[in-house]
């Protein structure tokens, strides 16, 4: 029997799909999809980031927005491949008012997953490359405003005599990227941040702290690490790129400045937001706001019986930076996630006595590890096959969260017998090892609740070593005068005591800002309602509230690692640019405002 | 007749050239070139940048260079393409202490132009892409000096407790662009800077100044613009953007120095060196200094008869920065190359009266014409073939100096006639026009003298129109009281005259800070012994004392445009690098020391 090549196969079912669609026929649209298949979409059918999960979710979402979305000109890009039976096919497509791609899997013929994504506003597409501003008109002009000017002129003027479009609340890296993004498709924003310099954010924290991604996983759109980067790049180091980025990408970016209030007028649909701009209470007036101020919310804080009673230095970890004042201290460290660990090694160096209280299991992956088989298409042997950074985004993001488990438990199988002694040996240390309820690992943590793992860059050994000690399995039951106080009795004796116990939803940020009422009826931000703990049902198909319209017009959430924070803030920055065009922007499907 | 392909074709040639390099027979290597043939090699045989015009030429380098170079493993790299007759192919070789890259183009079989360069320095190859610096030890460690630790370390130490390798006097572009590549090959290195902040040297420049190269063909190493970067960037973004790349690419960049004086201790083999740092005498004692004092040397001195009795402002343009104070005042600028158009263009737009004094004709091109017709390989267009910045750099260099003038006359035939109209009107309105004196154009006398044209970016229509009034063919007899008196007898009234008179050769700022006898043992720098006025014989065959070993051991001059500071401050680092590493470096060919 002869074998239809991948790329005819993926050209046949893109043909009907498109007939399908041109006709109106959405049934035989939906007859081309497996039974247990996805359609991911990020704006393009459903001005919405958000999974139909099922071929009636599907015809649903088609019959709600298939004659506004006019979709067309579905053309298959590249060879399609074929792996283990699944053809993957890229292909781009329009609808009436954006260009889009995407990426398909085919089974048998028909549709696993779709994925679909909006590539550029028509009219109003970013300028780059061959269509890059000229940046000066080659005529004498006595009137002539040269780009100093321009900028300067800006900059005294947007926030006082102009309003800004949109305001980000946050000058991280997710703000700034947001930033950016905002910039190249013309919309007047302002970026607002409490420290004194873009990139505080990172150089503020611990001394030792180095990203625990590597650097092809940790590009900025625009302007990508130059080759000579190093894999990890240390805080300071990260801290100057993304102050210079802001420089040039020129970012309208206060520092000094911290919201202090915000409320929206649902008539006029405009905010008002009250800034303290290093010490001047500023009123701004945006059409829309977003929240990047942090991947999280909040620091958790520190609800411990007794400790007012703690006579040493108790602090939260966003509170800490460096251990040196600790040396010859005795130490303790709540916690034994990601900051549990580093400050856990930072005080070590630092020569202080070191205990790490863990009150639930650990996800540990060894970075070399995760390196070698996590990181595969985000690596220099990537880039060699043609998976650039964007590509690579695509990839990821053409995975539906449904599907992602399934393959991470794959991943871990391999990474437990791989590093079987490691494991050994910090089991034997008394360290709590898990891999999450249902054996998936780090990712699935990080999207479920972004707690409860680390990637071992050294701690571990000290662990296995016994240099810092590990208090695991005990409750506190409180501090006392002179430390901790665990259920069993036993007490640790502590001068100073680090809560590494994370951080609340991002909502919480917006109680504080705008109101209760609002961050209530938002509701949670990320996770996925797994309905594993920390992140009850129902299940959602995506991360709750991030990068897409909420329960509260005109606010917004933006955030996540530098590679999310990359990948989402073009699809934020597109639905507020088509918002001030007018464009109409129907939302297909619920707002995420479950409670967890 | 069955035609041979042209990587055929090309193999057979590069694999008879191996064969009769390996067996060193020079006479056979020789015989593999036409008879006008040239050889441009940057460092691979000759540890300098030269070309052999002749095959006697070639013999007598290759029985010179041939047995310590030890040439080998040459190969094809790509397709070989063919063009009128000639066979275009690039290819890769290696010598015994270096990887090298080349061009080469034969003509009936044998060599019409060879082209070959340095790579890397085996064993000091740069760290970048797959090997790139990991950038953290993944290993608790109590004596970690984090990555700002080490930095400020080295801030401190280097040019007080540690002396620097290479000391590069002058921080604008050139000196920039190789602190990075100085930095990347690990040679300590310091650069000093008279200004306050990177960039203040473009800062700094007349307000309207706008680079007049497009960006594809201004790119720093390691960090290109970005995509959405202007065709024609504004000084004030050049400085900016070197601003942070001095940052990023951690260089160590003393700003507010000057150097005060330099003496070679020929028995030690190194330089003592006095710098003024803001106020502060210091000492350093680099092995090598690098002269990246601007593209050429010290303004070229007014030198008017009755200069002293002028009672108006007289200024050079390097002292010139803005119109302003010249509203509504009679102006008069000497001089018709850029910055005299510049000059003017800036004092009409705000507001004064300017008449341009031309002593010599001006090579004049529009700048659409040259962008379109000028820059074809530096364009969207290229990019899109594949030519990407580096590859078009390659191709630039292959060409030998002394074929470059065809071409030349060749894209000004096409300039003259696309343009006619413009360049009659511009010749109505008393303009006098020349494309050098071989009708070789813009590029020859950028080469040659440097100065004497002019890309059009809006002076000439407002000299057509007559708002740029012009003196032409009548010299300047003296200043008087109250402006300038002409040979003929007319006098022009100015209440100040700027003079944009060029600047002199960089040797002259050697004879500043080293010694008149030193700068007249190297000699001038720039120009190719073209025989034609300002650029005196004998034929050099290329820039002269530009990147390479001059009659002063360990002084070197760097400079140029942007894209001739991107390309060959690799070469004066390998350079460098070679001889801290104490390989080998004799070098062939006679220096540049002809006076001019």
């Amino acid at each position: 029997m002869l074998e239809i090549a991948p790329s005819q196969q993926a050209a046949a079912w893109l043909g009907a799909f498109d007939k399908a669609l041109e006709a109106g026929d959405i049934a035989a649209a939906a007859n081309l999809f497996v039974d247990d298949c996805y359609w991911r979409d990020l704006l393009t059918f459903t001005w919405n980031v958000t999974t139909m999960e099922g071929r009636e979710a599907i015809a649903d979402m088609l019959k709600a927005t298939l004659a506004a979305t006019r979709p067309a000109r579905w053309q298959l890009t590249g060879e399609a491949t074929s792996d283990e039976g699944i053809i993957e096919a890229w292909f781009t497509f329009e609808t009436a008012v954006a260009s889009g791609q995407g990426i398909m899997r085919l089974r048998d013929g028909r549709c696993r997953t779709l994925f679909t994504a909006m590539t550029d506003l028509k009219g109003f597409e970013e300028r780059k490359g061959a269509t890059r501003p000229l940046g000066v008109r080659h005529k004498a002009d006595p009137e002539r405003e040269i780009w100093s000017e321009a900028r300067a002129r800006e900059t005294r003027e947007l926030g006082a005599s102009e309003q800004p479009y949109c305001l980000v609340i946050g000058g991280g890296q997710g703000g700034i990227m947001l930033g950016a993004r905002l910039r190249q498709l013309g919309v007047p924003s302002i970026v607002i941040e409490k420290n004194a310099r873009p990139g505080d954010s990172w150089r503020k924290r611990y001394r030792t702290l180095v990203l625990h991604d590597p650097v092809w996983y940790d590009h900025l759109p625009y302007i990508p690490f130059p080759d000579n980067w190093p894999v990890f790049t240390p805080k300071d180091k990260m801290g100057d790129w993304l102050e210079m980025y802001t420089r040039v990408m020129e970012l309208n970016y206060w520092v000094a400045t911290r919201c202090v209030g915000a409320s929206y007028d649902e008539a006029e649909k405009v905010w008002t937001v009250v800034v303290d701009r290093v010490g001047q209470h500023i009123t701004l007036k945006p059409k829309h706001i977003v929240f990047a101020t942090g991947a999280y919310g909040p620091a958790r804080p520190i609800d411990l019986p007794g400790a007012g009673d703690f006579k040493g230095e108790l602090l939260h970890s966003s509170q800490y930076s460096s251990g040196e004042k600790f040396r010859g201290k005795k130490t303790a460290v709540i916690g034994a996630a990601s900051s549990g660990h580093d400050v856990c090694v930072d005080l070590w160096e630092s020569g202080a006595e070191v205990t790490m209280i863990q009150r639930s299991p650990t996800t540990v992956v060894k970075s070399d590890t995760l390196m070698e088989v996590g990181f595969e298409i985000f690596s220099e042997n990537a880039l060699a096959r043609g998976i650039t950074t964007e590509k690579a985004d695509m990839i990821v993001a053409s995975t539906p969260f449904a599907l992602v488990p399934k393959g991470q438990r794959a991943l871990y199988d391999v990474i437990r017998t791989r590093d079987a002694a490691f494991y050994e040996r910090l089991a034997a240390a008394g360290f709590a090892l898990d891999f999450g309820d249902d054996e998936t690992g780090l990712l699935m943590k990080a999207y479920r609740t972004g707690s409860g793992y680390y990637i071992d860059v050294g701690a571990s050994d000290l662990i296995i070593d016994g240099k810092i000690g590990i208090r695991s399995g005990v409750a506190i039951k409180s501090l006392t005068v002179k430390g901790i106080l665990f259920e069993d009795g036993s007490e640790l004796e502590a001068d100073a005591i680090i809560a590494c116990t994370g951080y609340q939803s991002m909502n919480e940020t917006v109680a504080q800002i705008v109101s209760r009422e609002v961050a209530d009826r938002v509701g949670p931000c990320w996770g996925l309602g797994s309905g594993v703990k920390g992140d009850p049902g129902p299940w959602q198909g995506e991360l709750r509230n991030m990068w897409k319209p909420t329960a509260q017009e005109a606010l917004w959430f933006h955030g996540g690692n530098l590679a999310l924070s990359r990948f989402y803030s073009k699809y934020v920055a597109l639905q507020i640019k088509a918002r001030m065009e007018g464009i109409d922007t129907p939302v297909y499907g619920a707002v995420s405002n479950a409670r967890r």
